[in-house]
């Protein structure tokens, strides 16, 4: 037997355990972890300083470097993460439907874990203690598999979890790290009946790849191309303010905004505000024809540059924004189902007709009116924790909370009922 | 662009107008299609015919004949299934949960149609209609890949169909078939992005291959080998009558027990009544050596046979049944672990405690206490339409109706609100 296979079978074992485990001790266990994080700061931080040096010596950009180092206020909000967690309720044993057949059968529908989940990510060795904590709560042993780049740090935060754990009672395989090359996160992806959900959570490349080799159900996460439409009949300053908000609040997200669509109506005027206050916000606009021509009237003019065809699709994760004018509501409907990612879209409109057609024809996780694209998020929503936002249908779609994390199964309760 | 590209492409267009129909227009078009198909019942059965005859023809056994064959009344049963279909409640639009957060932002979780369903399927081609129904109820448009054995059925059907529902207004592209050989079905299964999820109907082989061959999330349907354990606290008059409704009402379906496990404490008590009891009713043990030694003293002890360690493992589908005695209601539940299909298993008890325990951990799409196994299906549990029973966690867990159909987006309402 590999060790991948071996691994995904210490799991499986260790999640009967944590399955039958009750609220109580999950959430000492999600105490415990908090505090040791904190107890072995000195720790962490030095095996994490061992993968900063080597980021830095590799010539990686110190954006990325940043990303990557952890000092004790990091890891103190690593603990801190998981006493949240410890406060929120138990998806587990929520009963999502019941009711009493005719013949008298109870039945009920209840959450139950998935099991064992397997976590890819990158970068942010934080990820680490935060899906584990999610994982743990949700009852699911958790298969950990962080970058090489955080290897080390991600051992140490590793470690530290698997012995709390371990002291408050629950087997120390409900969390593991998972060690090797590349054909060890294939096997992970090919574990089929032993894995029962893989989440990757990082660049567009890394979720193809999982989606694309994984034979185990993968839920699809995070690629944001979302766009705001501004309508005919919409407040344009009030548009200029969520544009300016869901493009530059942080434009690293993937819920800020890529695409920016304005009626053939109101085209001229909210372009003459709005170019110009983008640009001087550091944006950089790939408009089509019309919106380079409003454009060239402005004085940073070379910031409003031609669109490809490209452009439309992309998510530049940057001060980049593509932009076209377009001559009806139905045709941004058009634009956002053959380019959008399906992730988030928004409407600025004073009509309630134009709201609603455009709530019903857009299917994206979240479609959004009058408001920032920057709130489809798992904290925003209320949901106390998020694993990532799926922009898949299957399951879950939308920012993960606690939940999602969960299947069901149905309990059904006789007194000797046959089927006639 | 290939044949199955073109249609995949037609049937998301079409998927727009659909999700955008009220339950008005759906359930007209549902009568309308129901209408159709007795209208047109010569038609079909003439149709029919040729498949009937062509499998006569190819030597296939009298029982699959019979499976495939049509009648005036069996085209009648179709057409009474669609109309039941219309009573149901519509999924779509249902709010799954909503509040408002405390910047004011009203945020709601609605049902929305997935867009594109395909269905693979075996034999039976009432499940063309069938499967068209409930997509159609749920919001998607479909594509329906029968067996080549009923091809000249489906084609009658899916035209009858198209007809119908184009009659009422919606697009024909709402309900395909699937044309071509093997390769066009594995172009189907590749259609990521164009197909949101594929539902294969039918024995193991088809579903394996369904789910190792498509990059289309699957949602894995059917494969049941169910168990039924009867514990040391168990009313051993009501185990075996369980235990004959659960092998014997009807054993060729996926809700049939396959395997009964005993308490030893109980065994040999048991064992006396229920081996012959089982061999009466035509039924074959596969017995451990416990098992076969209890079934010596019996009549027909011919028909209690020892078991191979593959025997745990099957679904036999047919008049069958693995058998073991068991040390512990843990010993159960670890043979259950270890062999069940995770579709029913159930506990026959008279302890509170065993069953508590049991139901906890057991993780089947349905754990049963005092019941027969046979329950576990769409229109049992009172959901009114069945797609099939999905024994994998994702999505959906048991049987699915029309909710199960549906994926779910977030509507977010505000009035200006940006991040900070």
């Amino acid at each position: 037997m590999s060790e991948i296979i071996e691994l995904c079978r210490r799991a499986r074992e260790a999640s009967y355990a944590l399955s039958a485990a009750s609220r109580a001790t999950k959430d000492a266990a999600l105490h415990a972890m908090a505090a040791a994080l904190r107890d072995n700061t000195e720790q962490i931080v030095t095996a994490n300083a061992k993968d900063v040096a080597a980021a830095r010596e590799a010539g990686t950009p110190e954006s990325t470097v940043d990303r990557l180092a952890l000092d004790p206020a990091r890891v103190d909000a690593m603990a801190a993460g998981l006493e949240q967690l410890a406060g929120l309720v138990d998806p587990v044993g929520e009963v999502v439907r019941g009711y009493t057949l005719p013949n008298g059968l109870e039945l009920r529908q209840v959450r139950v874990p998935f099991g064992v989940v397997g976590i890819i990510y990158e970068a942010r060795p934080n990820v680490t203690a935060d899906a584990a904590g999610i994982c743990l709560k949700s009852g699911n042993a958790v298969l950990l598999r962080g970058s090489s780049s955080a290897a080390e740090s991600n051992a140490a935060i590793v470690e530290v979890l698997r012995a709390a754990a371990a002291a408050t009672g629950l087997p120390a395989d409900v969390i593991q790290g998972v060690p090797g090359d590349r054909a060890a996160v294939k096997e992970l992806m090919q574990a089929r009946g032993l894995v029962d959900v893989l989440i990757p959570r990082g660049g567009a490349g890394l979720i193809q790849t999982v989606v694309s080799e994984s034979t185990v159900p993968v839920i699809e996460t995070g690629v944001g191309n979302c766009h705001v439409y501004v309508d005919s009949a919409a407040d344009l300053d009030l548009a200029l303010t969520i544009l300016l908000n869901a493009k530059t609040q942080r434009p690293s997200v993937c819920n800020a905004a890529e695409s920016l669509l304005v009626h053939a109506e109101v085209a001229s005027e909210f372009l003459a505000k709005a170019l110009p206050a983008l640009v001087d916000a550091g944006v950089t606009v790939h408009g089509d024809a019309e919106v380079v021509a409003a454009g060239k009237d402005i004085e940073s003019a070379a910031d409003v540059v031609p669109a490809t065809e490209e452009d439309y699709g992309k998510e530049y994760s940057s001060l980049d924004l593509s932009a076209a004018v377009v001559p009806s509501l139905e045709a941004a409907v058009e634009h956002i189902r053959r380019y959008s990612s399906s992730h988030t879209d928004a409407i600025i409109t004073r009509s309630q007709a134009a709201a609603r057609q455009f709530v019903q024809a857009v299917d994206s996780a979240a479609v959004v009116v009058n408001a920032s694209t920057r709130f489809t998020d798992g904290g925003e929503f209320g949901f106390g924790a998020e694993i990532g936002i799926s922009t898949q249908k299957l399951h879950a779609r939308g920012p993960m909370g606690l939940p999602e994390m969960t299947s069901t199964k149905y309990i059904v309760i006789g007194d000797g009922q046959i089927r006639n």
